[in-house]
């Protein structure tokens, strides 16, 4: 069994970016600029945001944070957006999501200018990876894909069992993982699933996207699968000081003798989705969908 | 075994969509109006475009066909298509694919306005039918789900294999029976699927969209199976005027005998394409996307 280190890979991938923007600059060209747009203090979004302004240093990124106390309306938000996207300094920019109960999220999403979308969330860029054209791809699929090709686990013709149909995992992991390239034979199951033992017996690759904690069990999978555990629930902890811990989708601890590869939760996906943030931007800066 | 009645269904439809026509047109409102570009003189493009025609009379649409030589620029596509964007009495227009070799097909579909799409093949509407937004969705995907509803197939925990993952019939037609309400438990197999049999052997509905004549034979399906037909390849015939005949994917005269539903070709899935664009065209005039 062979552990997929995220983290590890996540800080190689940014070294690597750092290198790339380090060039760019020395060639007279401008660092990538990533804007992150945060409203209210959730403490989730909090810390997810301060690790993506921390990475974009460690990339050599100019990054601009704006706050927005939880009260601000969605008109206020609107026309910050449309600001954005009118300025030129800024390469893309993400709106931490969840954002208050009387926004529209949706709303919120589709105002964003797709060729700034490096969240990957507007309909536009969902749409064009389907397609197979060129596009932001959303950080957690992104990442994903990304951990199974720097560890050249074949994916051609292989089985892979999506658990979960969310539009920021599952369904966007399974259509990137059926494409040319990466070509594997891919199920998605999901709530309504009636055989999901049988059929996850007979994967060569998991992805669990369900948000169980320690849902998929050892009886569940087959000598020699591959996982990928992008689960990440806070249970009650009294180890820890902020009195929680990440739990996977997967029973880590029985799963794990029985698998070639696995991700463990934390240090297995989670450090990636930064990381793939990190590369739209960078792929923003350099005018991924400028003439499209 | 029940043969899945396309033509019949279609036409149903179709007389369907003519009462709301009439109705809408007596309480004062404007009759929907299709326009189709039709560039140079392919024959299987020609049988299309008037077969959509006629089923706008059909229906109580208005339809405006537009004909190009072959010589026709892009510049002069997408300055018509621009037009058409504009022109406030057009509900919807399609330019009939495929187009000569010096025009680039993705640029004229992305220059399409997504809502006067009604062909379903903009991005942006591919990219909402994934999330699961108000859409135009293309014809053949859209086809099938409704010949399935209105034959009363449990779809809910079904094993359903898409076999093909084209983008304009299997990767949306998964998408669509993987979303919530219709709820299958999808398998997207293609070129590079390994163990196809056996994968179509545990499958309680199959979608054969990979166009290879009669590639589905007896042993490959199991008892009670659902079979949807979606292969159209001419070969020659000296059984028919034309000279050819439409052969589907399915060797329908082994597989039927096993089958619970089975749709034939012709007279299955192909009559529900142009009814599926007459129900865009419905939707369309209705305003479906006007305020997205």
């Amino acid at each position: 069994m062979q552990l997929i280190d995220g983290k590890a890979t996540a800080d190689k991938i940014k070294q690597e970016i750092a290198a790339e923007v380090a060039e760019i600059v020395k060639n007279g060209g401008k660092r990538p600029h990533l804007a992150a747009v945060l409203v209210g203090h959730d403490g989730g979004s909090e810390t997810y945001v301060a690790a993506k302004v921390k990475a974009c240093e460690v990339c050599g990124f100019k990054s601009t944070l704006i706050r927005y106390e939880s009260d601000v309306t969605e008109a206020q938000l609107l026309a910050k957006i449309d600001e954005l996207n009118h300025d030129e300094d800024i390469d893309g920019f993400i709106v931490q999501l969840p954002l208050p109960k009387h926004i529209d999220e949706q709303k919120v999403i589709e105002a964003i200018d797709y060729r700034k979308d490096v969240d990957g969330f507007h309909p536009l860029n969902v749409g064009r990876m389907s397609i197979g054209l060129p596009c932001f791809v959303s950080a957690t699929p992104a990442g994903i894909i990304e951990l199974l090709k720097r560890y050249n686990v074949e994916t051609s013709g292989k089985n892979c069992v999506v658990i979960g149909r969310s539009n920021i995992v599952g369904k966007p992991v399974a259509t990137l993982m059926m494409q040319k390239g990466l070509d594997a034979t891919v199920t998605v199951c999901h709530s309504r699933t009636k055989n999901l033992k049988e059929i996850c017996r007979q994967a060569d690759i998991i992805i669990a996207a369900l948000g169980k904690p320690e849902f998929l069990t050892a009886d569940m999978v087959k000598d020699g699968v591959v996982i990928v555990d992008v689960g990440t629930t806070r249970v009650p902890s009294t180890e820890t000081k902020s009195g929680f811990r990440l739990k996977g989708d997967v029973k880590f601890d029985e799963v794990a003798p029985k698998c070639s590869y696995i991700t463990p939760v934390p240090g297995g996906v989670g450090p990636m989705t930064i990381c793939s943030l990190m590369k739209n931007t960078l792929l923003a800066g350099k005018g991924l969908l400028k003439n499209c």
